[in-house]
């Protein structure tokens, strides 16, 4: 983008968001913002990594989350009403803004509730890499809501996975799940329990949404090996597994302070050892030791991902050029002069 | 708005917030904020004024300022660079959003570099109503930048200014200020300094741009009854008065703990006693007590302001309907079906 036109700011819009991840290709898409979540894992010291900013009401929680590398300053708008969903409204939406740390301009703002949506899956692959059993073939997915297919997705663009066994506690969301992955060549079992999905399964991902103490999984239905992606325990108070299973795992998380309040582990004592994902990417800290062992990834979204979102869709945006250009900064030819841009505003349109 | 289109955002872009200042009015948009401004002055105590977030960098600082009410939440996110002044860029932008906080949706984005400088006018106009010198006329207006018209425009509406003595050690600025301002019926003289400029003047609105220790006034040219608005000095390491013309004034502030760090009252000891401004307001404090005291108001500006601002904007935006509508939100037929919305996209669409 060229000086001129500094005062515009490219906004990606829902309809433009699908047009670009569909110009691109789901799996490619992914790929590509895996490699990006990865690159950035991997220079985690770089960030500036604030602590999000929680307005708290009655109803639910407003959030901003800010994180920048020195170079590149993102923030993500998020909110959390679970309410919302009685009333035929998003629960969680959000929007991100790409920023130049240099001269403080924003260079791009979007949607975030698919890009959200896709970062998490790609995450979710990027950490599996590390952590999943050596040819794993078959996940298990318990929870088929809005982000089951982006995570089989994922998966299968990161580490060839063919074979899902889905179950929700609503049979019709693991039937709407099968439909729309038909068309990518999965070999698809719905299963009437969640004992029957893991069955099997090499890759255990539970991404439900009840926002409780649920217990998706319990110790007996988990086996030596596998590897668990647990994805929808995100706050506090919103945990699928029981905690004998946390016991049983080596746990890996993306930023412990956060991951210690959101995650799975708000279950545990504060001092119960896990490990950082950024240093099993650095390779300063080990990974998956051996077949029996049960990794954990316990997920909850981390500000540094929305970044290598927005980063990575900056990126992309030449080649798939879908956005709008807003004119959201004041440029008057005369930086002392927004009064006068105004007045020739008005001698303009009379 | 209705509950159909939630997904869509107003957008105010540059130039729309110029149409609808216009098909306002300068002066009649300043005094609807103002009074939006004063109002929420007066109910201060109902505001969650959260610390804004700042992330510094080599050059500047990118900001994130939220504020809520519990029915309404805002946030602006503000740069400032000094550098960008020579490369010919705003040194400060801004936008900001208004959401509804009992379901977290943004129901307005803005560009906020022109809504900025209308609320810091209409905020020192509101304050000089309850400290300037009864029937003040004459204003001087020391710094004529970007800020100095809305500044007259403003305290012409609320207190019937009509004599400007304008100066700044750019007399170009004094005289794009004067050209600027020559419609609206101001008697105006441009002034070869400080001293002449502040000669016979109630009010005193210190404006200048300056990012340093700077002395604009000095002792000797304050004198007794006058009321100083001082705009300028508003980050660490940036004040316009001479410590000793503190020490003779009665202070008036926005929010303490961030005016001792950014305003004027940075160059006195941190237990100097000021005067909160919604305390005057509500009438919980005494304002201007006779005709020699000496106030002033220790501007750097504060998250409601913002607040104001978006809301008063959000409220007139029917009447001056200058928008456009931004499909910022996703909003799947079915939350729980977000990869199907972009299937059925990619069948729409092929």
């Amino acid at each position: 983008m060229s000086r001129e036109n500094l005062n515009i700011v490219p906004f990606v819009s829902v309809d433009d968001m699908m047009r670009i991840v569909l110009a691109i290709g789901v799996e490619d898409f992914l790929k590509g913002l895996a490699e990006k979540v990865e690159t950035d894992f991997c220079r985690w010291e770089s960030f500036d990594k604030t602590a999000r900013i929680a307005s708290h009401s009655k109803d639910g929680v407003i959030e901003l989350m800010p994180v920048s590398d020195g170079e590149r300053y993102a923030f993500k708008y998020v909110n959390g009403h679970p309410k919302n969903m009685r009333e035929g409204l998003q629960t969680v939406t959000a929007f991100g803004v790409l920023s130049d740390v240099g001269n403080g301009y924003p260079i791009l703002i979007s949607e975030m509730t698919i890009l959200t949506a896709l970062r998490t899956a790609a995450t979710s692959a990027v950490v599996a890499k590390y952590l999943a059993p050596k040819n794993a073939k078959t996940m298990a997915i318990i929870g088929n809501g809005a982000q089951s297919e982006f995570q089989a997705m994922a998966f299968r663009g990161l580490l060839g996975i063919e074979k899902l066994k889905l179950f929700d506690i609503d049979r019709t969301a693991s039937e709407k799940c099968r439909t729309n992955l038909g068309r990518f060549g999965f070999d698809i079992e719905v299963c009437s329990s969640g004992e029957d999905a893991v069955e099997g399964a090499d890759i255990i991902t539970t991404v439900t949404a009840d926002k409780q103490y649920a217990t998706i999984l319990t110790d007996n239905m988990v086996g030596p090996g596998v590897h668990i992606n647990a994805v929808g325990g995100d706050c506090p108070g919103k945990t699928e597994l029981h905690a004998d299973i946390l016991m049983r795992s080596d746990i890996f998380v993306e930023f412990p302070p956060q991951t210690r309040i959101e995650g799975e582990i708000q279950q545990l004592p504060n001092d119960h050892p896990v490990t950082e994902l950024w240093q099993v990417m650095t390779g300063a800290a080990e990974g998956r030791r051996n077949e029996s062992q049960i990794t954990l990834f316990d997920s909850v979204g981390f500000a540094t991902e929305d970044f290598s979102a927005l980063s990575y869709l900056h990126d992309v945006l030449p080649d798939a050029p879908f956005y709008q250009e807003l004119d959201m900064l004041a440029d008057p030819d005369e930086p002392r002069d927004l009064f006068g841009m105004l007045l020739r505003k008005e001698a303009a349109s009379s």
